[in-house]
């Protein structure tokens, strides 16, 4: 994956050097703190992969980019407060190097700068962008607010749960490919096929990130092995296997999703493990996240374009749906 | 003011059937609640009388109007939360009606709504919109940090203390007429005088309202009288009296603005009155605000449009600036 190396290395080198503003200190000093701590930077290279896809000069795409990874650290900033989260990268989360306050401010701050830079293209595309954006935006914060809803409540649907995975983490990934290549001129049409591209290697990529997290290794991922499922988040495998058990085991997987649960969180992963080998949770979420990939992949390969040209997108699809950690 | 009235109406009747979309309802149903809890909309109303002061089609400049009043009450959300508010208009706050997470989100929504709302314009007016709309809200919050800053500060320099104020209050009314003049194709100076006329009335409003948070009548302000001593809110009120009382009346004042003094709430604010009045410190603050009032005046005059096309936001910026409530 060449290309990807190459914009990784532009974007990063931009962000280190991104600056919000100056005064106050303890507001701009967060956001800095904050870019600084790094991150896979998948979506704005989405972003100058969707131009390149229609126009060589990815160069003219780069504050797009920026405002996407900018979006995308805003949300991560606000979620944090919301998850209570200490840690983001193995580094303290805004609000708890500074405080609640800041964190908000902060994330606000970076919300009106993902705009700023979204907006800095002729005229004549802004709106076909803002739409594509705006939707999107609206989107992960419903997202976030089911991902909220849901873990009060008892059971979820299948089917509600794959529509707050799309919202909270899919729509980002197309709509990152789809300001790319409206940004290059595209049309509307392949911009719309470039987007549900994105939106199904999203759904992928989320659903081997709930795999990964019980069956991969945290070697590998740098996460804490079931963090999921110690955190009590309900993901597919959860929900698949609680249809699929026996009303004891059911007990037993409630229970060490319990944040009281007495045993070892060793333990606990181990249960949860176990049960969901038994009820084939696990060919059942990979097979799903292949169903979405191959969906996916068909979209894209039916945008008029050369294989030579698509090539950088399917090798990245591949990477993001099939990795192992 | 005729034009106030009839912006008025038109304006309440579109926040109020305003939606941000439908599910999931504990995202949405805070926006709609908090909007609902009304205001004096004099935001969207500038974005009209901006609007009409170079064509008399106001209503191209409604969606624009909207995103002011939406920018506002997001600003207004998250600052309830930094301020641990419990009340907002005489109703709970949404962070105590539901809880911070989604107060945070739902100021979230409120922000991307307004840039949706602000898009909804010919695309060879975006540039000028956007930047004069980012340039401002970039401010609101860095005047909000400041504003948090300095109450945690011993002493605050006068001029730091209008510049938070500026940034805080002032820049957003500016904003809000150049938004309006920019919507109706004005030029670039005109629309910048417009702004910076906004701007000075904004100082000399903000000014007013601290004068009347003491000087006032509850009756007619309908506010708690002396709030700003009791919440140990330090206006130019206090840092111009600080600076011209003796040791003994300094440590007199510091106290009453103390959460911890142990007179009553009605001993507290007549202190701090007579403390002001020994200084002179209301005569101040009115010359003050007359200052930047008529500066804002000036600026006015100087645009070059008929007195009949000026004449209503003259009336608005008197009525701002010289009210009694």
């Amino acid at each position: 994956m060449v290309n990807f190396e190459k914009y990784l290395k532009i974007l990063n080198d931009q962000l280190l050097r991104f600056e919000s503003g100056k005064y106050p200190e303890n507001l701009h000093q967060p956001v800095r703190y904050f870019l600084g701590l790094g991150g896979k930077r998948i979506r704005p290279v989405l972003v100058l992969m969707g131009y390149e896809l229609f126009d060589s000069q990815y160069e003219k795409a780069l504050h797009q980019a920026l405002a996407i990874e900018l979006f995308h650290n805003f949300s991560l900033i606000h979620d944090d407060i919301m998850d209570k989260a200490d840690l983001r990268r193995g580094q303290s989360t805004v609000h708890k190097k500074w405080n609640e306050s800041t964190a908000i401010l902060a994330g606000d701050l970076m919300l009106i700068k993902a705009y700023e830079l979204l907006a800095d293209a002729p005229s004549k595309f802004l709106p076909a962008i803002f739409e594509c954006f705006n939707k999107m935006a609206v989107e992960v914060c419903e997202g976030q607010q089911m991902d909220m809803d849901f873990e009060r409540a008892d059971a979820v649907e299948e089917e509600l749960y794959l529509e707050m995975i799309r919202k909270k983490t899919s729509v980002l990934l197309g709509a990152a490919l789809q300001i790319g290549a409206l940004r290059a001129g595209a049309d509307a049409g392949p911009a719309e096929l470039l987007y549900e591209f994105g939106v199904n290697i999203g759904m992928a990529f989320q659903m081997m990130d709930d795999f990964l997290d019980v069956f991969g290794s945290s070697e590998k991922t740098g996460k804490v092995e079931g963090g999921d499922v110690l955190n009590g988040k309900k993901t597919l495998l959860y929900l698949h296997s609680m249809n699929h058990l026996s009303p004891t085991e059911k007990e037993q997987l409630m229970e060490v999703y319990l944040p009281t649960c007495k045993r070892t969180p060793k333990e606990r992963v181990e249960v949860a493990r176990k049960l969901f080998l038994r009820t084939k949770s696990d060919v059942y979420l990979k097979q799903k996240a292949k169903d979405y990939y191959t969906v996916g992949i068909n979209l894209l390969k039916s945008i008029d374009q050369s294989p030579e040209r698509l090539r950088p997108l399917l090798e990245l699809a591949e990477f993001l749906a099939n990795r192992d950690y």
